[in-house]
C-alpha cells in the first residue's frame, strides 16, 4: 500500500475511500464503509475513533465475524493460502516467518489449543510483541471466559488497525502508537560521554534463537544517532544490551588490569510498555558501572 | 598424598624428608635433597624458600632438565602414559580432561608450536588459569626468546610447587596462594541486604563450552555463607556472574512492570590476580543497579 | 564507679551487692535488693533481667516514685543541687550541660509542659539522643495519656539502666546496647580503597550549634582504623559525614577541572536505631559520587 | 542600553554606530571606530571579531590605555565617581555591591597588590566569576609578569566585550557567552522521574555569606522547569544543590526509618567552564543517592 493523505481520503468519493482502507480491520471493508459518513476528519485521530465506533457498535456476529477473518499465527498452511499483505508484513516482522522447531511447535500448541476452547482465532497484535511475549500473553489469556476474549480480541484487531493507519495515512497528527528505546553511555571516570561504543541489541528467545536487533557505535555525545527501536512499538520481551568496551579505557591511556576487569557489559532488562519511552543509559568507569530506568 | 605437618617434616631422616617432597617439582627429587640441608625449618614459608632457593642455585642443565620433566598440558598420549598424580589433578581442575574439539585443538598448536621454538614444553601453572587464560599467556609468551622463556617456565614451576607444598604441608604459617572471589547483594530499594538471591558463576570461554563454576543464594546478610571461589587462586579468566531476581521484588509486594524490568542480571568481568581478593557486589533496585570492584 | 566483675558480684555479701548496683535505677537501691534473691546469675544478661523483673512487678505507686527519683533534663537547679555521677555524666554525654539559649529554652519548656501534663519527669535515656532527637521525642509524647507515658518512662528508665549495667559489670555475655557507624571510601577511579581522605562526623542541630563528633583519616583499607562511633549506642539524631577529597585525585596524577569538581563531599543521612550497625560508604571518581545505606 | 538590531548597525551613519557601540569597551570608543570600516558585518561574530581585531592591532600604549580605563573591582570611591551603566550593572551582578567585610577588605588588597605591581587595575570579566573565584584567580595572577598580565587584561576586557555585544545586539547568530546549569531527580526506587521536590542552588563563600542562587521546583519530568542558570555564564565557582526530599517517599506510601535516613541532600561542586553546560543530576531511592556530571 502507498501512503494517502488525510485529505485525499476525506476528498475521494466513497468508494475510493473504503478501497483505500478496506484492509486495515482484516477483509473487512464494512468498517470503512461505516466510517466513510464521518467524513471529513480533522486528523488521523479523528479517521481512526471513527473506524473504532464502527466495530464497538456493530451487532455480535459482526463482531465474531471480524474476529474470525483473522488468521492463525505462524500457520504454514495459511500463509500457503495466503494472508492479507498486511499480515503477512506484520507476523514476518517479528520472525514468525523463522521460528525455530521448537518456537514452531509451541505456536501450533497455542493455536489449537485456543481456537478449541473459543472457536475462534488467538489474536493479538504481534507488532507490539516479542516471540517470548506472544507466547506468554497466551499462557495468561487461554484460562479466561469467551466473553473476555471477545474483547481481548477486538481489543487486539484495534491494536492492529491503529498501526496499519499510522503506517497508510499521512496527516499532520499521528496516533500514539509508536515506543522508543534509547540509551546514553556516560565515562564517569573522565566526566564526559564515551564516544565510539560499539552497541548490540538482542532480542532474548527462551524457545529460540536469540535475534539481533541492532548493532551501532555511541556518537560524540554518549549517544546514538537513531534510538535503537523507534518509529514503530517497542516489542514487549525480554532484552540483552551488550557494551563493548573493549580498549576504550587503554585507548585513552587509563590504566587497567590485564585481562581488564570490564570487557563487555551486558544490561538484560523486559520491556513491558511498547509505546513508551524507555531510556537505558550506562554510567561506567574501568572498574564500576550502573544503570537505571530513565525516561 | 595425605598432608604432612612440618614438624614431622622437620624431625625425620633425611630419606622420609626428600621421599615426602620428592614431587613437589614433578619427577626431580634433587631439589628436595638439596633443600633438607636447611632442616629445621621455621615455618613453610622458609621451606618453601629453600626449595626454591635449590632451582634457583641449580645449574643451566639441571634447569632445563627440571623444565623437560614437565607433560604437555592436554596431550592425551602424556596423560595414557601417566602423569604425576598431582600433575592429573591439576590439569582436571581447570577442565584439561573435558575440552571441546577446538580446544583441544587450540592446545596441540600450542603445545607443538612452543616445544618446537625452544624444546621444552609449554608450562603453565594451570590451577591459576583458565582454560581461555592459558591459551592468551601462551600467544603473550610465544614471541619471547629462550632465555626469558627458561626464567619464565622455572617461575611457573615455582608457583606450581608453592600450591603442592601448600597442599601438603601443614604449619602455623601458609603460603599465600589463595585468593578471594565473593559477592554481597544489597537491596537499595528497602536500604537492607537482600537475601534468598540465587547467584551462578560461570566460566566463560571462547572456543570450548562456558562452565560452571558455582551455584548458591545469598544469605540474611546477602553474602554467600562461602566465598564463590576460595581456599585456592582465583583462575585468571572471564566470568558471568547472574543474580536471579525472579520474583524477589514482586514477594515483597513492591508494585513492579508485567514483566519486570529486571529479571535475571549478569555481570561480566575478568579476574587478574589469583591471589587477590576479588569482591563484587550488586546495588539493586526493581530498576536500577550498579556493580564494582571492591576489596 | 570501676568495674565489677559478675562473678565477684554473684559472690558477695548481699549488701555489697545492693550497694554496687544502688544507682543502676536513679536512687532505687530497692530494685537491686529485689534481684540479690536470683544470685548466682549466669550472666549480666541475666542479671539485667532479674532486675528487669524486679521493677515490672513492682506496685504501682513504687514504680511512680521511681520515675519521680529522676532529674529534669539540663535543669541547672537540679544540677546545682547535686545528680547522682550517672545522670550527670549521661546528661554531659549528650550535650546538656552546653545548650545554646535557644536549646536551654526548649528544654524548660519541655520539662515543664510534661511536668504539669503528667506531675513527673520527662525521661528519655539520653545516651541513645541528640539534643534534636530528644525534643522531637518530647513532640511525639506529649499527646500521649498517663499510663502510656507512665509505660514509656520505665521503658526508658530501663534502657538508661541497662547502659549503666553493661558499663558498671564485667562479664562473658554483653547486653546488646552499643551500635556501630562505619564508612568506606572506595575510589572507583582506580578500583581500589581510597586511603588518605580526611573525614568529619558532625551532629546537626536545628536549635543550637552543630556538633563534632569525630574527624578522622581513611586508612589503606578505605576504612577508619576505629569506627566514626562505637563502644556505645549512636544518638538518634541528623548527621553530616564530610569527605574531604582535596588533592586526593590530583595528587595521583588523574586530570580534573580547575577548581575540581568535587572537593569536600557532604553526606548528610540520619541515625534511627542507636544499636543498629550503621554503615555509610561512599564511592567516588572526580566526576561522580554515590552512597548508601549499607550493612 | 536599550537593544539594536545588527541590520540596523549595518545600515546607519558611521556616527551612530559608534555612539551605540562605544561602551562596549570601557570607555574607549575608538574601538568600535576602527570597526565601523567592516561594515555590513554578516553577523554578530563578524561584528565582535572585527573589534577584537581592532583591540589587538592597536599599538602598545593604546591598549594600556584601555587597560587603565577600566576601574578597579568593588571600589567606593570609583562607585561614588561614576562606573560606566555597564560597569556597575556587572559588578552588581556578581553582588560586588554587598560584599562582608572580609572581602571588602580582601578585594581591596587585590586592587591595591596588583595596581602596585602592574601599575593598572586588576581586571576580570565579573560575570564569569563569583566573588570567590575573583579572588582565587587574583592568586594565580598576581606572580606572572607585566607582559603576561597585559595579554591576560586583554582576555578578560575581550570577554566582557563579548557579554556587552551579546546584551546590546539582535543577530540571527549568537556570541558563544552562555553556559547552562541543570538538574533532573530521577526516584529509582519508583523507576520515575521525581516530581515536586524543592531544589535550591546556593553559592558558597569562603569569606562572606553564601548566597541562594535559585529556589525551584522538579516538574513531572523531574526536571526544572527553567535551568537552574541559564542564558548567561555559569560563575565559575563552588555551589550546593540541596534537594529536599522531605515527605516525598513518605507520601507515596514507601516505608522509611524515623527520622527518614535521607531528607535534605546537599551536593557540593565547583564549576570550571562558565560557558558549558553542567548537568547534575540525582538519582535517589529513601536509602541511597548518586550523582555525576552528566553532559
Amino acid at each position: 500500500m502507498s501512503q494517502k493523505s488525510l485529505s485525499d481520503l476525506n476528498a475521494c468519493g466513497k468508494d475510493d475511500f473504503v478501497a483505500a482502507l478496506a484492509n486495515i480491520f482484516e477483509y473487512s471493508p464494512w468498517i470503512a464503509e461505516r466510517a466513510a459518513a464521518g467524513r471529513p476528519f480533522a486528523g488521523v485521530t479523528a479517521l481512526f475513533d471513527a473506524m473504532k465506533a464502527a466495530v464497538d457498535d456493530a451487532a455480535p456476529e459482526l463482531r465474531i465475524a471480524l474476529i474470525k477473518a483473522h488468521p492463525d499465527l505462524a500457520n504454514k498452511t495459511h500463509r500457503a493460502a495466503g494472508l492479507t499483505e498486511e499480515s503477512n508484513a506484520e507476523q514476518n516482522s517479528v520472525g514468525l516467518d523463522r521460528l525455530s522447531d521448537a518456537e514452531y511447535e509451541a505456536f501450533e500448541r497455542v493455536n489449537n489449543s485456543y481456537r478449541a476452547k473459543f472457536g475462534f482465532p488467538y489474536i493479538v497484535c504481534v507488532r507490539r510483541h516479542t516471540r517470548d511475549s506472544i507466547l506468554r500473553d497466551f499462557e495468561h489469556r487461554l484460562p479466561n471466559d469467551a466473553a473476555t476474549e471477545t474483547q481481548k480480541s477486538i481489543e487486539e484487531i484495534c491494536r492492529i488497525a491503529a498501526l496499519r493507519v499510522d503506517h497508510l495515512v499521512a496527516s499532520d497528527d499521528r496516533l500514539k502508537v509508536q515506543g522508543r528505546l534509547s540509551t546514553h553511555v556516560l565515562d564517569t571516570h573522565s566526566g564526559r560521554p564515551a564516544a565510539g561504543i560499539a552497541v548490540e541489541l538482542v532480542e532474548l528467545s527462551e524457545l529460540g534463537v536469540s535475534r539481533l536487533v541492532t548493532r551501532t557505535v555511541t556518537n560524540s555525545d554518549g549517544r546514538t544517532d537513531q534510538p535503537l527501536i523507534g518509529g514503530r512499538p517497542v516489542p514487549i520481551g525480554r532484552y540483552e544490551l551488550t557494551f563493548k568496551l573493549g580498549s576504550y579505557f587503554a585507548d585513552r591511556g587509563v590504566p587497567t588490569s590485564d585481562p581488564p576487569f570490564l570487557d563487555q557489559i551486558p544490561l538484560r532488562f523486559s520491556v513491558s510498555n511498547p509505546e513508551g519511552h524507555l531510556h537505558v543509559p550506562l554510567l561506567v568507569t574501568p572498574w564500576s558501572y550502573a544503570t537505571y530506568r530513565g525516561s
